[in-house]
């Protein structure tokens, strides 16, 4: 077995230089055109940047020995997964399947759509090797553009909000692929969080508050009414997780991880309305409704719906992201009804797309997540023991 | 003591919930206006954001136990504050009692006068529980509020200048309200700090210092002087707390907690003055004074000052943020009669009114910070034993 | 020797008094002119800022004992160095020998140039007391700006191109400065990383990582292509870094300070580069070879080269800033080669400029730093014993 773990893992850097020669290769063809302005949106791409980077880099740094695994491990699959993206979407532009937008915009649609792998990686967090992790993200990434593709060309859903989908996509991809991993031992310590690890996963989790409304605004149409809706909500959530984080908790103390994912829940919520609402208070409850989502789903599935299915979701990505992002695509269809209330003749056609968006991109997601998840865990790529589960020492000197 | 203890934690997240609901309701009357671009100050309506947010949360995780509470507290209260400030602004400008600026600038204002919450949060640190704190957020920012109405309707001073009282304000109400705190035991070792937490709050300094020149101008007219003057005062005021840090500590060593409080001794004396400066030298003259005078009432105050009058300031707000926010009002009436000094007509008249404006903020910080503290003492609201105070275990599960 | 000490150490503040004396009494001929718009720059600017001042203060936070001192001086000395290079740059302004571009690009190019102060501290890390790093500070800051100058002057380089030799003139003079130095015992465990140092690293590294689009963009005349040729570089390097890591460790790990210092290394080469590339791949063939130039170096040069020429250079600036700097120098040339192929009149000359602003800067560096180190070590300055380097306890309370 020894052996066999030492033969695998010495194929790990081929693997990656494999899939670098290819974007090398590619990237011949790419070249650096003077759309799009640099003034206009540079402060904004940074933060997206520095949130996929940094933000989910730190947010997901909650198991007690996968520090250095968390942070590393997110920035190699998040500047894998973004060459593969810019260069994909490059090679649609060639052959005029898509107009020609600029690579900075290119790279800010990869960034995001990176945050449906860095979703997807928290779900399966400590207990992917990297090689299954790579596979991962490229079968994600190329799973969400195809999702993109038929929401855009059948369904008529914008470019903007078919990226939105990211957050459910993400997390449902995610627990599809966690369903085909053996479960760890109950009684192991190493999936618990310390003090310490808590408070670096605090200040991941600060930064993704802070540039959420960045991440909601960058490509939205009205970007100003997209930045301050999200931060009404997010303000909401964070509120309403400290008061349910309480109410729901032993002797009435706050639960860290409460607060981590249910004061992000708002952003996610938005992600879908952020852009069409004009009344705060309806983002603001929105914020609520998805704080306190996130917070009575982490109880629900924690207990009930979890153990029956096996589920093992290392960092809770399906009340974090998964639960809120739902609700969010409820109310985009509940707020178009009430706004095309009085315009009968397409209510129904309008509601039938957005409802054909969600279901198309859920299941695509389930789907081919089950499908990703037999084969990570195939003979081939299957190769830590659950023992070395949540085990920085694995893969770090 | 114990069922007390329960009863009261019980009670927590049901004021909130209270506040949260009250919030909502008026939120019905807030409407997104196009007023304001976005795009001419949303990077430094984030920087703002950023500093307040995670700026002081970090800065803040000075004692060894309290980091989960420092910097949950802290994104709890500002967030409520925000709410509660943009509503308040809203409900004003419904009345015609204040014109509209749009909600862009709304916020913005609201997190600079949060930076008051945060600095009294730091006089009281580790003192209070958490309804205690929401208590005292809300009368400060009301208090806050009224002050500055004052300030403006009968002294004359500018809507920008009368938001920069933020430091003076924010530092004399803490101590007020500590005053009424019982004090520690001396032998109580909870209340110091570790090399570890030190380094957290070192993080969370050197973000704010980073920051200070985009909160000094973000409302200023001239925000080109604003940041310079700023960034020179910065400097200079650094380089003035290592000097010293080693002149007045045993050995020449240099104490941390001097460094994270005096390098930002700049950004506060400058708040003031920082848009009418044409000369750097006089900003980092300011900047030095700022400096020394901080870390020379560290000492001082610590040793002459709060023993006597029994005032036990946390994380040593006094010598932080008030007494260089005094300089600062003092250098800001010296430069007046420089300029003015030719038009001696009117002379006497505008030092009035500064003076005017620097004593009412100050007198009524200190007079509405007491009663808060008898307030907060009561027995309704007064839970914490002294034994569990600065204990993170008291809150979190 | 203790009384020695004490001696040295209280004449440490009285160093740095002189020098901000002198910094005030210049700076009485400092103006705020009106040049420059903040708008257009201000939060590329920040960017920077938040680099130099936060991204190298934790990403030399390698060492276990000596995060105070990493982040402190840090700090301090680059708070100095902005001042000194202000003033300097203002004072040639007055004599005409400079033109005047305004105060915040002054800062911009002070902040630039302090890198190269960042990365020589890297190599004399825990090594240097507080006097002898100032000295090294300003001798480096006036040779640099000579080094910059004779560039311009003779060798027509362009002003922000000059600038951007500022990585391979940091690292080669510190490699020169820490020649000087004795070397510490091989077993003594104070240099090396805990886990927790290599995590507030990997905090640093991230930031310079997110950042380094802005620092290699700020003053270039394309910045747009500046900013993309950066990003794909960084890209490509930080995928390299994981897959040669892995590749020359034993049993296939990663090591946590190949990717610190590997994934940066695309920047570093890119630095010349960046705004004249117009194909992205190239940028990312040089991004791939300046991380594979940086993990073979840090092998070779730790095993073959360091040991006989007793070199000990504390966190490896020779191969994460200096090899990929010769890279990107040599990338250059090429690249000029290639494009001006058919115009051989000139070519000849034009790669002559290139290659001897290459040799200046780098002799300039190695000559001065051994004379700055050597002065460094006389008797006057050179005051800590072998056995207390890398301790912040010799420094701080």
């Amino acid at each position: 077995m020894s052996s066999n773990y030492l033969n695998f893992r010495n194929s790990v850097p081929w693997v990656i230089l494999l899939l670098e020669a290819l974007f090398l290769i590619h990237s011949f063809f790419l070249r650096l055109d003077g759309l799009g302005s640099l003034h206009s949106s540079y402060p904004e791409f940074q933060d997206v940047n520095h949130m996929v980077i940094f933000g989910f880099g730190f947010f997901l740094m909650v198991l007690r020995r996968y520090g250095f695994s968390s942070t590393g491990f997110n920035l190699l699959i998040i500047v894998l997964g973004v060459q593969c993206s810019v260069l994909v979407e490059d090679l649609l532009v060639s052959f005029h399947l898509e107009e020609n937008e600029g690579i900075l915009k290119s790279i800010a649609k990869a960034l995001i759509s990176m945050a449906a792998v860095a979703i997807s990686t928290g779900a399966v967090l400590g207990k992917t090797n990297l090689v299954q992790l790579i596979v991962m993200t490229l079968v994600e990434l190329i799973v969400f553009y195809v999702s993109r593709w038929i929401n855009r060309r059948y369904l008529q859903v914008g470019d903007h909000l078919s990226l939105m989908h990211v957050h459910l996509f993400g997390a449902y991809f995610g627990l599809a692929v966690s369903c085909c991993f053996p479960e760890p031992s109950p009684r192991l310590d190493k999936n618990r969080s310390t003090p310490k690890s808590d408070l670096f996963s605090m200040l991941g989790s600060v930064f993704l508050w802070v540039f959420w409304p960045s991440f909601n605004s960058l490509l939205a149409q009205s970007r100003r009414k997209a930045v301050l809706n999200t931060y009404f909500a997010l303000a909401v959530s964070a509120v309403t997780a400290f008061m349910l984080s309480a109410l729901t908790s032993k002797d009435g103390k706050f639960r860290m991880t409460h607060i981590h994912s249910a004061a992000l829940a708002g952003g996610v919520t938005l992600s879908f309305t952020a852009q069409m609402i004009s009344h705060p208070w309806i983002a603001m409850i929105l914020g609520l409704l998805g704080s306190a989502i996130t917070i009575l789903g982490s109880h629900c599935l924690q207990r009930c719906l979890n153990p029956p299915l096996k589920i093992h979701d290392t960092s809770g990505v399906h009340f974090t992201f998964g639960l809120p992002a739902v609700l969010g695509a409820l109310a985009q269809v509940v707020l178009l009804v009430i706004r095309e209330w009085t315009n009968s003749s397409s209510l129904g056609y309008l509601v039938l797309l957005h409802v054909g968006a969600f279901c198309q991109t859920i299941s695509l997601a389930l789907i081919t997540g089950f499908i990703t998840g037999f084969i990570l865990n195939t003979r081939l790529l299957k190769i830590i023991p659950v023992s070395k589960y949540f085990e920085d020492q694995f893969y770090w000197e």
